[in-house]
């Protein structure tokens, strides 16, 4: 049987739900390597060899590109939590299932440019919804300490400041691990967790 | 007895003196609020009463004015580093100790203009120095953390990770921390470095 040489409505879907990835994935990479201000719409259009208006066909403008990075990399984070809350155990170990995957997922590509893009890049508009995503991240933080608190697994502690002691931590690599070489984000994300939550002490 | 109208010269030495600090702590203030790229040395001099020759007098340029903000800053981390090898007690006491100073000085404004300059803001001189003093900050903390680990006060960590992991919650509050209302840079630091030092779990 012949294939036809014309694509179907659905393939014409995943093709330019493809093509969307594949633009969303260049622009993050040269946001996180470069910065946002200096990397521009016509070098991530370069990188893969289309024109700029290609670009705003898929995701419209510069601040839009970044907002849907910086969107897909929250949602990755809200996913994790909503996955540890499903997690058996005690609140503990149930914030440390959340804690180790927060950690891998700011080492990747999306996580990264979370924790990279400073608020006053964005639009006004972009800027208030990206903080709104963050208090949410930083609430579901706070909600499983809490659990852990009132089922004894985690000690008595001041709950906003342990969410920030623990994200601060952990937003950390975001500025320093490098994909190649070194220790991979999954043995980083154990170690970092292991101390975080036994503490430095001997137990 | 008359006071003589002419100053001498050491008085003129201390006035000088008094006068470059204002300029450096009314800079460093305007850095740290409105970002190094949107405060201008206009603004300093404005903030001062005085003209932005005025500047360049006691200080230099723009570049030279926040590696000025930022030396001084790892500085007073270097002091505290000093001041804890001092500090009686185990190698765990001895890095409880600059921890807290750490986090203290870096909710300051030299130390929190150190943690919010990036690289690329300096020149690539001053940036090359920047990085210096940085990693040297960092090597104190990896030597109070072995020397821990060799007394049996800390329990066998990976250093560098253990080292990362205190500097990047640490620096975290130099982000968030208001001075105005909120608790106070000493209760978030001692309370960050229990959490810190003894973990999560209760013990």
């Amino acid at each position: 049987m012949q294939t036809s040489p014309f694509r179907t409505v659905e393939e014409r879907k995943v093709e330019r739900e493809q093509k969307r990835e594949a633009v969303l994935r260049a622009a993050v990479r040269l946001f996180n390597t470069h910065g946002f201000h200096a990397a521009s719409l016509d070098d991530v259009a370069a990188s893969l060899g289309v024109s700029k208006p290609t670009i705003y066909h898929y995701l419209g403008n510069k601040d839009q590109v970044l907002f849907e990075c910086v969107t897909r990399g929250i949602e990755q984070l809200r996913d994790a939590a909503s996955a540890a809350r499903e997690h058996p155990g005690s609140g503990l170990d149930r914030l440390r299932s959340f804690l180790r995957h927060y950690a891998e997922i700011t080492m990747g590509d999306f996580g990264r440019c979370v924790i990279r893009t400073s608020d006053e890049v964005l639009s006004a508009e972009s800027a208030d919804r990206f903080r709104e995503l963050k208090r949410e991240i930083d609430g579901a933080m706070r909600a499983l300490i809490a659990e852990g608190i009132a089922d004894g697994s985690i000690a008595p502690v001041n709950v906003k400041l342990a969410a920030f002691t623990l994200a601060g931590a952990l937003n950390w690599p975001a500025r320093w691990h490098r994909t190649d070489g070194g220790e991979s984000a999954e043995t980083v994300a154990t170690q970092m967790v292991d101390i975080l939550t036994g503490g430095l002490a001997p137990r």
